[in-house]
């Protein structure tokens, strides 16, 4: 937080009691003015401010009020302890642990007409017309859906579905007791952290990654080892090394059309993987969310195919491009780890809504949720071309993504990077920074852009914006 | 786990082999036989167990397939190091962290034709067939609703109609940046803990209370004070000195028709508890899932109708009963603690679904809806006295809730609780064990019949049944 230092901006101020207020809130939050210790005189501080006694007095009746302060028999204003309850919570060890600079969710919060840090589908891409008449049919079929709690795995039929389509799909053998809907991949990755990971445990993540991920294993206390990903896959060398030393816990992994590169782990290295999982007793974490959005040929299959041993957790969301509405998305595990899971479902939730898993049970299994993905798969392949075509004009490089919604941009170093957000943002125009998806913070040259949630004209738009923006720092 | 220790459980089975696997594996599994030591030979084992050669053997291959065992220079069978990722979940501690006994989730899988444990409402009493109707509308006005995120801290509207409704019910003064929707008021309950409470710090907790709420706390490592709830409230000088004293974090409450009791905190109590938390800079979680279902008069405005000072959060569920399957509940709190929970939530998943606060929006707030909430409080005070009469052939002791869905009452001692919940289980029925509802794990002679579930002749059949099964003890 930034605060006014100097008389100017005092000066010019509307409100100005409320920014001597602020001044001196923000020395007893930090510290300078502690507990019990006197304030500046009213004439002092007005005199320090360049400001008007009675602007100061006001402040410091408003702080008396709110608790920040107390006067002691009218030798003047002292600082009240144990402001615990009354300030900001950046202030307080245990919220401030939560709230963090430069998560992901922020930056989403940021209104913008051309949001390329959304990874999420355009609405306008989705059949919607359609979805009402499964909803209808999910009210004929179950007439009580809205009375009845699916229970905490999640409701039995839907989990019986995607056994069989995951079997089909993916040679997945799986029993229903070993599948768990969750309340989208957020909620599943959260579980296993919860689950799995404890204080100073190694956890291998990917660099980049998907940023959240950073702040949930952060938040166990993981001590985080970034595996460089490539646009052929991991260097298993490096892998091995780092599982024989640090003794990982697990590997967080998003190996099909990484978020955020696009790259993809081939056929041959999963299997190896899987191996290494085993030999060295680290789970894999297998999240899956962009698995049908090929633009090529079908990515290969998932590292839970392969594995025998159990040392796979795969994480399959749907919600990205089904339905961002209805929030599905699955956890597949052995039986020793479900247990685990499913106490901690328990303890967060009462169980994904059962409503939102008729619907997607209705939904997406019907042939006309398969036709549409096709549909789905050329409309974001154009829309990858359209992105590509804009950025043509400038000397930024970036690997084409076979699948996804993302493009990964390396940037020339000269750009200041935090500039060029607040510029964009100032700009109505939003993008994801590298550094966030770094494990290390670092990747300051680098930018995610979402080609998924605008159209063609838009993007068209969004991206000549930001190449103008960023010709600012030549 | 209970495992076989003698010859004729062995000889009666009919997968002899897989008997003497499970045992070597217990064994390995506690450690009694340590990572490279070697195994009974074939010959000594099968002596000890009674069994034939060939069984052991085959256990033995079997252990070795499953990497179990190994086979060192055909010396014999050596226990394989780092079993973690083949053991039971209940042998890993981070695992078995979250894999207690007697989690009330565990108690609700248990299916059974006499659901005495499930505190919900019965599907039959609420309007489904309107539902869809509601539902038609939801789709008529957001065409896009399935295809949108509404953001982590919820639907903008939602809150708004919320905070309407809030101010004029219960005088709150309220923004809706002061107010979150979440997947119902267990996910509610987790964020504030995961928010506030770090490993030591005192948290109260009443006795009985809300079983997850201890298992919630528990997680987080908290010391649980209990704090004695009465027919009439608290006793206050007890609350000063445990806040006093232990300096508490927090004090997670249901004041109002608790849960397990039926109790409610009276309106002079709740002034002064939140004097005391102010005072004592302790925050008072209010928990008010039930606060609707009233038999007489209206329970006395909620605790953070009286905060001032911003220390208390209020956690409101409708979920209950209104739908189950929607799982609708709000936190409402101060901007410093909105902050951070918002940062936790967004790390949990990524925000309620947007269909079901649409439907919620629309249904709740609708004329119907709240004049079927009228006749929701006549037919479950009907079933409360129908319960109450099935009982009065006893001489079980409880006090006639004014409110909320469940009777709390005590059984003589002489009941054996344990063996009566099992007895019941097999007779197809199930209660709340007292025990898990108190954070001392004690109140064994205690159990918690809910009404809210079942019709009255189901629960005129049911509570006949539990009566005959607990004069079995006489």
């Amino acid at each position: 937080m930034k605060r006014i230092e100097a008389e100017p901006i005092f000066a010019q101020s509307e409100k100005l009691f409320e920014r001597v207020y602020d001044y001196v809130l923000e020395r007893i939050k930090r510290g300078e003015w502690q507990e019990h210790e006197k304030l500046p005189s009213v004439r002092v501080l007005a005199k320090e401010l360049s400001v008007n006694r009675l602007t100061v007095l006001k402040s410091y009746q408003l702080l008396k009020q709110q608790q920040h302060v107390y006067v002691k028999d009218k030798s003047g204003y002292y600082v009240q302890p144990g402001g615990r309850m009354t300030i900001d919570s950046t202030h307080d060890p245990v919220l401030s642990a939560y709230v963090q600079k430069s998560h992901l969710s922020e930056i989403h919060q940021v209104q913008a007409a051309f949001q390329f840090s959304i990874a999420l589908l355009d609405p306008n891409l989705l059949p919607n017309l359609y979805f009402s008449e499964y909803v209808k049919k999910v009210f004929d079929l179950y007439p009580k859906v809205l009375g009845t709690y699916s229970g905490t795995q999640g409701d039995a039929e839907l989990r019986e579905a995607l056994c069989d389509y995951f079997s089909k799909q993916h040679q997945f053998y799986l029993s229903r007791d070993e599948l768990m809907i969750t309340t989208g991949s957020q909620q599943a990755i959260d579980l296993v952290a919860k689950v799995l990971v404890k204080p100073r445990d190694a956890v291998l993540l990917e660099r980049p990654t998907y940023s959240p991920a950073i702040d949930v294993f952060s938040r166990q206390g993981a001590r985080i080892i970034p595996v460089e990903i490539h646009p052929c896959g991991y260097d298993l060398e490096q892998v091995e090394r780092l599982m024989q030393t640090h003794k990982p816990r697990l590997f967080y992994m998003n190996p099909t059309f990484h978020n955020p590169t696009g790259y993809t782990v081939p056929a041959e290295q999963r299997k190896r993987l899987v191996e290494l999982a085993e030999k060295y007793h680290c789970l894999l974490v297998e999240d899956d969310p962009y698995r049908d959005i090929y633009f090529e040929e079908e990515p290969p299959q998932p590292l839970f195919s392969y594995d025998t041993a159990g040392c796979v957790i795969y994480i399959r969301s749907f919600s990205k491009y089904i339905a961002p509405g209805l929030g599905i998305a699955c956890i597949a595990c052995r039986p020793y780890y479900m247990k685990a899971l499913l106490a901690a479902k328990s303890l967060s939730d009462s169980g994904a809504p059962l409503l939102n898993q008729k619907i997607f049970l209705h939904y997406f299994f019907s042939e006309r949720m398969q036709q549409h993905l096709g549909k789905l798969r050329t409309a974001l392949a154009i829309r990858k071309e359209v992105m590509e075509e804009a950025l043509s004009v400038t000397d930024w490089k970036w690997i084409s993504p076979t699948g996804g919604f993302n493009l990964w941009i390396s940037l020339p170093e000269t750009i200041p990077m935090d500039h060029l957000l607040a510029k964009s943002i100032e700009h109505s125009l939003t993008f994801v920074p590298g550094s966030i998806c770094d494990p290390l913070r670092e990747k300051q040259s680098w930018i995610r852009l979402s080609y998924s949630y605008m159209n063609e004209q838009q993007l068209r738009a969004g991206i000549s914006q930001l190449v103008n923006l960023s010709r600012l720092y030549f």
